[in-house]
């Protein structure tokens, strides 16, 4: 294992943070708040501590996956426990734990909060909380790709460890190209939203950590009623920015690049929109056939439908209505679509779209095999062909995630809440949305659980985010015993 | 494909039917019971629409897998239809549809009920309740092989579109004898069942129906306490006798062989045996620690948590005690239970141990994988390596499993039930349980649901027994186009 390398790139990582760290010192002082000393403090210490890891500039820069996995988990872990720092330190989240909470919340993109009143916060420590998901929604490590020199296949093991989906899809030939290119593109969609926003009449505080958050898809919001405080104008602006955050960014490229036939024809896009259209059919339908949204015109109810679908299924978690007082289906559907979730290579989390469209097409071809035992059928996604190994390791992937999930319920049980909440509240933070329904919904938050299912939840919110692997490999003893970690031993 | 054989099978099948109704008949007339001429109408009809519809004797006796698979499904619907008509005749179940339920429940060894009031029920009645789980426990057709010649590879379609778990195992190198001895261990194990609890003081109509509920797994009670108001005695034989039955029963094909060594050694029953423990300790923990079972003793919670451990673990689903009351993490407990289920090979429902212990192995790997991606290890089981194909669709048939689950419990939100009643009440048909938690929980039963939903759980139930595949290719339409079904062309 090449420790040197990994230690190399946590201390990056902390470098990066602390500059992240910095629009919040400007917030603060901006509005008059003492906290600026927090966060420069914090910031400088970052910088320090990162300088200090990665002093020594490791004489190989080349590593295998195992060592991606393991610095992608590690510089994920240790960012959220520095970022955490300021949160306290600033008075806005007093424990520790629940400061870790939020923070991890925030850089997994899920906007699971455990603050009941999140206009107490200061202007800093908003702002801050929502950078976090902005951060954590292209990855910090992309961002360190497309700014460090890096040799060899070891960019590719990052970006693999990092980026959502089953594959990774280089967009041009270099990886630290690419992950340019993929900054760029969410750098000028987020400032899209934030102009759009602004000329709905939003402060440039809101627009700026809305923005954020529905560029993360993360959902952690500047006031308590989250979204639906807002204007009709603000609330489909978001709505069609959280549904353009959940798609593939390669489409993004592809349309850059002038390849509309391409970008339009992409299978995963096209099965998405499906599915965002028919729930927020469905749903719509069906609050306005039980009468469940008195007083509401079909309009508002069809502006509701789609806010919460685009939210819910994007994993982003904003909300502009409670939707845990809906109908028994339109919450079963927005259940089922927390575990469908966005694209891959996009934001969003969430099982993703093109794992459950290739597992339904080998599903189909198992069917398929049993009418025609002879005629081998291969599976084929994006026009191409899927091998074998592919969808065993992806349906492989879809029972250990299952078994995460219920492990974390099961754990959870323990506090004795009732099933849909603990349900729900590991459904809403292993797939990086936020809110789930009965005591963690919309209008609810996560600080009743106690300390051993925080920390659980903490873990899934991870382990949702780096796509299981990264994590499960930091409790693999083998990880740690064989590569010479633990003991001192070396290859002669 | 081979119409013809199909239905001469379905023939054959609906005249064991008729054989199997002649116990209710004697019950009848022991009890004095009027409804003794409805048994005998209705066996006698199937005795005769089986040798109309078998009167041609097919000139090609075998056939390939979807005409197995085919054969099985239409062969268990055709079953359930025809013995729903003694109830409906009886005037125990006066709605068609609520008897189509019963008996499919029945038959698949599910023991979920529409039932409010099983005591109302005639003697004919609850006997022939009973004993359609005994039928559809060990399978018609596997009874249907042990009986009639058939050629070639026939045989082994048949048996495996019936048996449950992942692979089917000939305990001989012929499917005959394999289905007799099959047969005959089951018939012999229930004879002990039936002795010791006549030992135990229950009556003789008691003994059998119970016993030939504990058999098929099903959980089919003649008191509407289920098996609460017996004696400890009892209620501990019931629990063995459950336990025992959730085994493969090559292990018991084992033992008589004389080879003890390799039936200890069975790798699915260690697992077996380890997660009911596990479980059955964790209840009893669970239950004397939260103080849950006020006024009783260590020795009646650890009864009643290794009686509720075996009853849903096997799939069986007779409750001593209603568990719906109990703690948070013991329901949750009992939630897993009802997906890991029982053996392959056994009578038993559910995922089955063997096909999760593949996939936890399987997990394992890919995690493996990532640390050594050079070295790549066979996964095993049973001492022997499981193909990556063989892992692939066990893996595939799981996503399908909570793709159907998935779709069932929606359409069941329609009804607006809560969403645990849902959740449960799909969990316990699909996997052939019977009671759930909450609305369907152990002491109400499924009544209330609507139509739609009835015919959803119904579904379910046959596509958990039949293992999902033979159902769902009665709905894929190539199945009939292409085979020469619907079109009359033949293949020149």
């Amino acid at each position: 294992m090449n420790i040197a390398l990994i230690f190399y790139i946590i201390g990056r990582v902390l470098q990066i943070e602390a500059l992240f760290l910095l629009p919040s010192v400007v917030t603060a002082l901006c509005y008059g708040e003492w906290q600026w000393w927090v966060y420069l403090a914090t910031a400088g210490s970052a910088a320090l501590l990162g300088q200090l890891v990665c002093i020594r500039k490791p004489r190989n820069m080349s590593f295998f996956m195992r060592d991606g996995f393991a610095a992608v988990a590690l510089s994920w872990v240790v960012m959220s426990a520095v970022g955490a720092i300021p949160l306290v330190l600033g008075g806005d989240i007093p424990s520790y734990t629940d400061a870790l909470f939020e923070t991890i919340s925030g850089f997994t993109t899920t906007g699971a909060s455990i603050l009941p009143d999140v206009e107490a916060l200061s202007h800093a420590g908003l702002f801050w909380r929502s950078l976090t998901h902005w951060i954590g929604g292209m990855g910090v490590l992309v961002f360190l790709l497309a700014i460090l020199p890096m040799a060899g296949g070891s960019h590719m093991q990052l970006m693999r460890a990092e980026s959502p989906g089953p594959s990774v899809g280089k967009l041009v030939p270099k990886v630290r190209s690419t992950a340019k290119i993929l900054y760029l593109i969410y750098l000028a969609m987020t400032a899209v939203e934030i102009i759009l926003l602004l000329c709905g009449g939003m402060s440039l505080f809101e627009s700026l950590t809305v923005s954020f958050g529905t560029a993360g898809t993360g959902g952690f919001a500047v006031k308590n009623s989250s979204i639906g405080s807002y204007s009709p104008y603000l609330q489909w602006v978001i709505t069609i920015f959280m549904a353009m955050f959940g798609v593939n960014f390669s489409v993004y490229f592809l349309i850059l690049m002038k390849k509309f036939r391409q970008a339009f024809f992409c299978e995963e896009l096209r099965w998405y929109g499906l599915i965002l259209l028919g729930a927020t059919g469905l749903v719509a339908w069906n609050l306005y056939r039980t009468g469940s949204a008195v007083g509401m015109s079909f309009a508002e109810i069809l502006r509701h439908s789609a806010f919460q679908v685009s939210s819910i299924m994007t994993t982003t978690g904003f909300a502009t209505i409670d939707f845990d007082l809906w109908p028994k289906l339109s919450r079963c559907v927005m259940v089922i679509l927390m575990f469908i979730g966005a694209c891959a290579g996009s934001t969003g989390g969430g099982i993703k779209v093109s794992r459950i469209v290739i597992l339904f097409k080998a599903g189909l071809n198992e069917v398929r095999s049993y009418v025609h035992p002879r005629s081998v059928r291969t599976l084929k996604f994006e026009g191409k062909p899927i091998r074998d190994e592919m969808t065993r390791s992806i349906a492989v992937y879809f029972f250990v995630f299952i078994l995460i999930f219920t492990a974390s319920v099961l754990i959870l049980c323990r506090d004795g809440k009732d099933l849909v909440t603990n349900f729900t509240a590991v459904a809403a933070t292993i797939n990086n949305i936020g809110p789930g329904l009965a005591a963690v919904g919309p209008t609810q938050n996560y600080n009743s659980y106690g300390l051993l299912s925080k920390y659980v939840l903490m873990f899934d919110m991870l382990a949702g985010r780096l796509e299981l692997y990264p994590m499960l490999l930091l409790f693999y003893p083998a990880m740690w015993r064989e590569q010479g970690f633990c003991s001192k031993r070396t290859p002669q």
